[in-house]
């Protein structure tokens, strides 16, 4: 039925699911030092990223995920001026951080290059603010870049990761949580984005548990749609250090100086809610 | 790559995606007089049910879409008495509704009687309450029945329907929420399934357009997930009449007296959020 010259399918084989997309043509393949990277372009959702059979990212719908990977956390913080964004190469995230006028540093750190260049030339609406002077972004280990920062001097670290298989799976440990802790500044916020919650209940609440050992104070985590991702619902969790999560800057959210296509105050508090079965397997209150 | 012997494919041309489910068998497949209905088991979904090669509903994730249908509206109305659903064959609605120790009389009006059999088999947790006392399950024309209800005898109207395309086109039309309008009391609400944010903004557009034509004084999409539904993102519309959707009886709503796996007061307050695009798209005050 879904012939293979004619359709990318991503399978979920845990759950015996999958999500296809038709495709016009394959524009690139390319195996770098880290990953497979293919490119196509498909029949209704622009051009579509695909990274070790998995998808990455679509022109029609990524405003969700970057939306929600940067607004929430931006507009829980106090007053964030020092960001670093682990992963995140195709640089949607960090146009979504530059949005803030109160940004004074934003760092990306993602280990493969080639994610940024293919981005630059197949999703040129994301990597359009990169000639920011604010931007810096760098090519390396992120694991190592958080462990080597001088403590306190960030106050919002973004991972953007791939799954936590293969060349993420570090970025799920309370080992790189405690790194992050100490990078932080006091009011400081980590946000990692953290899978379905109807397919990887038991990888989040082992990452509230890994984010607690390693001393945040709060664990919240935010659920929003991302039809492209497996089941097509999302998520990301914060981890305050000194900060209560709940509470976010609503009149400034209100009042954003930019426009977003997701994400509005009412958008916030609505990601914060906390479905039964996930209260419930999180043990959190509401 | 996805074998058709193994794999059960809701493909949807018109956005060139398709979302795939890993099956174990075909259980049964007959058509009625009104379409065509297939059960499959699945690896990782329970049961499936499938009409006119749309998936309706899987034991898994149909909590998401029932709960949705049913308690919002059902909180929103000062005090519910009196239920009709029209469609909802499955019994998953007619049991969320019983649930509310206030409805003295529930009926459930599908054209195809062959549904509720079948899930009487397949889904016999969804079935389970259809002989409560208060419930009434008719097999007839919906369109009819609610031209011929006594005007303002209802408190709630539920339009559990396929998509409009088929047998439930005359479902989406001014004439038929006029003559819900007409059948519903002061304070009443008619709740309809409305397709998804991303893929139909225009059919949504036009139930809001076609219900305030009806004379509803307000009316609010309500966006939740559903995974097997295109997109994995779905809503449902409101339409109150003489009563404002924005409030409802939040204390009631965490006081509640029953379980559910998905809504809860919170839940409830967030899916009357409105995404930026979904808000300039209907062009209604968040």
């Amino acid at each position: 039925m879904l012939d293979p010259n004619l359709w990318f399918s991503e399978v979920v084989a845990s759950d015996g699911s999958a999500f296809s997309l038709k495709i016009r043509e394959r524009l690139h393949a390319e195996q770098t030092p880290f990953q497979f990277i293919e490119l196509y372009a498909t029949e209704g959702f622009g051009n579509l990223m695909v990274i070790d059979g998995c998808t990455m990212l679509s022109t029609r719908d990524n405003f969700l995920y970057h939306e929600m990977m940067s607004h929430p956390a931006l507009f829980t913080h106090a007053a964030p001026r020092r960001v670093c964004i682990i992963g995140g190469g195709d640089c949607g995230t960090l146009r979504e951080v530059l949005k803030h006028p109160g940004v004074e540093s934003a760092v990306q750190i993602d280990i493969d290059e080639r994610v940024t260049r293919l981005a630059e030339q197949y999703f040129p609406e994301l990597t359009a603010s990169n000639d920011d002077p604010r931007a810096q972004l760098l090519f390396e280990d992120g694991v190592r870049w958080i462990q080597e920062t001088a403590p306190g001097t960030l106050d919002l670290i973004i991972v953007d990761s791939t799954d936590p298989v293969g060349p993420a799976v570090g970025l799920f440990t309370s080992a790189f949580y405690a790194d992050c802790w100490r990078a932080l500044g006091d009011g400081g916020i980590l946000i990692q984005q953290s899978e379905s919650p109807l397919y990887h209940m038991q990888i989040l609440r082992e990452m509230h548990e890994a984010m607690r050992c390693a001393d945040f104070t709060d664990t919240r985590t935010l659920c929003f749609p991302q039809p492209i991702y497996p089941s097509g619902w999302w998520s990301a969790t914060m981890a305050g250090k000194g900060v209560a999560l709940a509470d976010f800057r609503a009149g400034d959210a209100e009042c954003k100086p930019f426009e977003t296509q997701y994400y509005n105050a009412g958008i916030h508090r609505a990601a914060l809610a906390q479905p039964e079965f996930v209260r419930r397997g999180l043990a959190v209150e509401n």
